[in-house]
């Protein structure tokens, strides 16, 4: 399965869990790792950047979305991305490019496992992101959730095994 | 009650919904209007620009947000800026400077309102907003929804008394 995987994450250098992960993903023969706040400083992406990277969603099975919840949503520059990327005529209305690919998210959170247990939950902050790709006609791969008090140990080997 | 409302809209000029509305809430004395597209066209805000945002919200007495709904969320932008604005020290944690504020979303919707009764409702795509306004102890008010097949009679009407 060729993935390619969109990761948001402002503060990457100082990354405690996803950065590890990341740099094991990019270690992955079939993965491209995409760092967007790293390629899209300026936040919005051109007519150009845009074409590129629906080029490179074409190109692979499956699109998978990495980064640390915030403000129990994903963070501002994966939403601007989808924004513009995830276009009229291209993923949806006269366009299906999107149709039978796989999708799945993958986010930490800062919040512990029982704060995401009462009024909302991670079924809520999954919704949007379930909804957008039904809407253009993706299939969901299991969603990935690492919480503040999710075991260290073994963590990479799971991480590793949601991209085969 | 002294309003400050964020105002996010990508095509503001093009748009044929909200920018009437936003043109009839500028004219109200108690109400501040503020569209973030036009502010920072950068997108990101300098510490500078968050900490004469957080001083005009520590100045109202509500803070209403105005969107069209993108992929079952906000636009990017008003992301961006409650990312930033609403920030560890001031918002949460050692600060509590939204406790005891109002605040009210309106949004606008693409769709029609059969095609959120649906798998995906309204209430889905506030829950994150009405977690994160609970996280810093503002209080709500009702959301207020413009579908694609809302009457447009009487429209400014009930948009204008949600300023009261």
């Amino acid at each position: 399965m060729r993935i390619v995987l969109y990761y948001s994450h402002l503060a990457e250098p100082a990354s405690v869990v996803n950065a590890p992960l990341i740099e094991e993903a990019k270690k992955l023969p079939n993965v491209q790792v995409r760092w967007l706040d790293s390629l899209y400083p300026s936040f919005r992406l051109t007519p150009e950047q845009i074409a590129a990277e629906q080029k490179i969603i074409e190109g692979a099975d499956a699109v998978f979305f990495q980064f640390p919840v915030q403000w129990f949503s994903c963070p501002a520059m994966l939403k601007s991305f989808i924004d513009s990327v995830f276009a009229y005529g291209w993923a949806y209305g006269t366009g299906e490019a999107l149709r039978g690919k796989k999708y799945r998210v993958i986010m930490t959170t800062g919040g512990n496992s029982k704060s995401y247990s009462g009024e909302f939950t991670i079924n809520d902050l999954a919704k949007p992101f379930i909804t957008s790709a039904k809407y253009c006609s993706m299939e969901p791969l299991p969603f990935h959730v690492i919480h503040s008090d999710s075991p260290s140990e073994g963590r990479v080997e799971k991480y590793l095994s949601l991209f085969k």
